[in-house]
């Protein structure tokens, strides 16, 4: 449970917010490197912390990515001709290159210097694990990217997703370390969790446990599989709106990102790879069932095809009969919760308990953020890529072993890249 | 004509307004009981003053109104289970019973105390005349539901019908005590009112008379029907947004309510019955034909067919011709007209004459109500039932007749129930 | 560049605003005459101002526009009765004349004098030009309306269009004024210049000469043609938010008008005329084709078919190789930029150059208009209907031309009316 005024600190993320200044210190996902499907192809739309941007991919194949209205009379660059090195807005025909200098101005006189004094608003932006990266934030140059194990692997052993979500980011980040509700929402939905199904979903009460960490906090949920063992499921938490899903042995990992649109819109990002080798057909496969994290979702829009609109095509025979919601996916019943909780869900109506722990640890950490970044401290791992390279996972355990002893092997840098 | 602060006083009903509490003082109209088809059947969303609620049938038959979010971290309990006599949230399984009390809370350890600590919000509600009633004010026990004759006959003898309307509940209400318009807009409809129906449609200018009563307002309008007889119609106003419409002897009489889904939007429910007999085959076919006050409308989504997208299927040809508007039924012309005012219609820049004289005493006595419930006085209508109990009609009357007298007959408590 | 305050000082024109009350001394373009199909035709919707009217012609053809809120109880008199020369509420039958009077009242009784003390806001209407124009200003008698050549010569040698543009009138009332932008913008896409084609189109910045007018302003913009000649473009502003664009010689002429429906919708109007026959065939046929400044539109709603929603149909592959912006017509290209831009621009953030001289002195001369309406005085031009008598031009003219000399010729009146 927060305040009023706590709740809307840690979730606006417009430009001069305090949230949205600690989002503006580390690099964020922001859409496929497939969007940008070659050098000099069409602009496309992209909007991210509450600005309009225009994301291009120049001719030498670098991603480039401008505030949407063009500096001199605020045409859209998505309209733009994507042309010999820049994006040339077609209103006047003033040209920028990724790096936001005014590289062409026909519309003045050649001995005007005019150009030299127009610079359009442009964000760092980098192709990593077939995603583009932006980086929002005061800082030249930028920070180098997070060495997150999926974007230091070849391209092949990486499966990259892209979402729309509506509603605030956290209430999606909420869902993600929250390793008890897969005991419900999720039950008996052909998630396979190999011999640990039936512990997860008979044991809806995990116990938690929760290690602050230079990226983030590890999570752990322990669980009796029998007299002597436990199933403990480890999920990373990597600042700031990141996730990595416990993974079983010898499976691909999945990663999470929620990424604000804005105060109320997110773009949700999953990420399956495989450490060692390509993904092979059947995890593309399983993946592709859509019956799992990921969504099904409309291939030029990215909207889910299970949404709001039609009650995530909830099946209440189903629901009584096969399933605890009635909804196909894994992904798209976390839609139905989170998105049902309205834009920003009111939490000082909130009823926390103790298997809240993991979503009231995130969200002290992220205050503790907002108030370093207001201080003028800038976020620890914002500037140290290598605390991202962790993976997360699950296992049978024997009773006596010791959350920091477990935590050890998780914190561990891995070892690709 | 109100005063901007008078308009907003009673035209708001959020909670914590003035006249958000006023209505919370009564029973309000709130579903067709056939939405909740069976015990335990799928729960539905609901909108009432304001407030996000969704209603479900446990086990036992019985209707519950909760707050849609739950109570634990806001998930809708639309997508809750239906089962063993409550609503169980798909988030994490917390379970709750129509009286909002949590009864299972199985993401929690056994030994927890918590679940004795939460509390859904919950609203008593009732099945009577083939509605569901909820009741969304402070007292408790609640108050007894109000004697309206529909909800004490047989079910056969009713048919209660519900739609949406795109505007302020207020501009229903004025509407429906409104005797003068029907010789205007309802002209030549196939509103056939017997031998009045000459005298409605050439009186336009009838005079008024009101009578404060227990229950609201008895409304009468009367006209010339010839030298010596008059016609009156005589219209019953129950607070807080009821009315009983004129019948002609012999035929069923009609309830309407006008129910706030929030400041600009509401429910319209309007009821048939016969007080001695089943309603027959005719009566249904003539309801059904949806040319008098029960509009055609989706099955599914309680919208008319003739709306304000399609301009209510306005036919100018027909205008001309055959009726005063060119749509189709009476209650699609009021929907013209009050959808047509825009949601709250500006009362500041009325020219209100003496054919207004009803509109201007309900508007008087609601904000009297306003006045009382804010000084800490209860409502009389709202704790006594039995003044409800009273029935609308018309009549041909000797010139002579007096309003006291013809009053007496219509504020006399009816036989049934 | 403008500061915030300016901007919102010269784009807001709801009722009591400063621009407001500057757009309320001009007659206006708000609607086609042939809307108004015939004498006691139906009703037409129309919002203008950010008022919300209704129009109509009454059975001695004349156009009124009243305000589409009955001043009874608030009632939309879109729904009227238009019939023996005025229009009736279809509510409670309150009948209104073009002038607002009350001329029947039916719902109160003859002996009451009530209707003598009502009046419908209503504003003067004129058709002139094929186009209905409206006065929403506080002067009785109106002004006469301005001597547009177009409005004064037969119907047979005007083209009258109308669509809807959803953004600021200024952003298109910006455009028009900007000789350098179809350089770009306009390139390659089927606009005959004549011999002019190659120069505007390799010739991006344009000499701007501006010369304050008693309408407004003349715009000249100057390019090399030869060593010796140059190309002008006479561009015309007319107060408060008409341009004519140059026409060839030869040719008919073409007048725009940006007529604000509220802050961020406009009304735009663009009219072909010949001063001196009836429109050819062929005029009319390139007119249709699409191609120029008159938008293909839906004939029932005058909403674009190329829009927003579509992207205006851009191809991305026709932009790479035979346009500048992959867009068909001018007009839709207009569109897209000025869209584009957002519902009001941010016009802090500009960066302005010698290429928008134009547009600086448009902008400084609205300011003036608005500092005169609040001080009092009457923009002389809405007092004056001769100075509208002017036509826009190009031609290729000796080096040596001077603008005054050049600017004396575009300035006299024209001969037509």
């Amino acid at each position: 449970m927060l305040s009023q005024e706590e709740n809307e600190l840690i979730t606006r993320v417009g430009p001069g917010t305090p949230m949205g200044e600690v989002f503006r210190r580390f690099w964020l996902p922001a859409m496929l490197s497939s969007e940008l499907t070659e050098p000099d192809c069409p602009p496309v739309r992209l909007r991210l912390l509450g600005e309009d941007l225009v994301a291009f991919r120049d001719t030498n194949g670098r991603p480039g990515v401008l505030a949407a209205n063009c500096p001199h009379r605020g045409a859209s660059l998505f309209f733009g001709r994507n042309e010999e090195c820049g994006l040339r807005c077609v209103y006047h025909g003033w040209k920028f290159d990724v790096d936001g200098n005014c590289v062409d101005m026909p519309n003045e006189p050649p001995e005007s210097n005019f150009k030299h004094k127009v610079q359009a608003r442009a964000y760092p932006a980098r192709d990593a694990g077939k995603v583009i990266w932006v980086y929002m934030g005061p800082h030249r140059p930028a920070p180098e990217l997070p060495r997150l194990e999926w974007t230091l692997v070849p391209d092949e052993n990486v499966y990259a997703h892209k979402r729309f979500q509506d509603c605030s980011w956290l209430q999606n980040v909420e869902g993600e370390v929250d390793s008890s509700h897969i005991s419900f929402l999720h039950r008996s939905t052909g998630r396979n969790l190999g011999d640990a199904t039936d512990v997860v979903q008979t044991q809806g009460a995990p116990r938690f446990s929760v290690l602050p960490t230079d990226y983030g906090l590890l999570i752990g949920a322990q669980r009796s599989a029998s007299e002597s063992t436990d199933y403990w499921r480890m999920t990373q938490f990597l600042l700031p709106s990141y996730t990595m899903i416990p993974a079983r042995p010898g499976a691909y990992i999945d990663f999470t990102g929620a990424v604000p649109v804005d105060d109320d819109h997110m773009i949700g990002f999953t990420v399956a790879w495989r450490p060692d080798r390509p993904l092979s057909a059947e995890d593309v496969a399983k993946i592709e069932s859509w019956d799992y994290v990921y969504a099904e979702v409309d291939q030029r829009t990215f909207r889910p095809v299970r949404n709001r609109e039609n009650d995530y095509l909830i099946d209440r025979q189903v629901q009584r009969t096969e399933s605890y919601t009635g909804i196909k996916g894994i992904r798209d019943q976390d839609h139905a919760v989170q998105e049902g909780m309205g834009p920003i869900v009111d939490r000082t109506a909130e009823h926390l308990g103790s298997a809240d722990t993991a979503v009231i640890q995130v969200r002290r950490l992220l205050l503790s953020l907002v108030a370093d970044v207001q201080a003028g401290r800038e976020p620890y791992a914002a500037q140290h890529p290598e605390a991202y390279r962790v993976r997360s996972g699950d296992g049978m355990l024997p009773r006596d072993a010791s959350f920091e002893e477990i935590a050890r092997a998780y914190t561990a840098p891995v070892s690709a890249g």
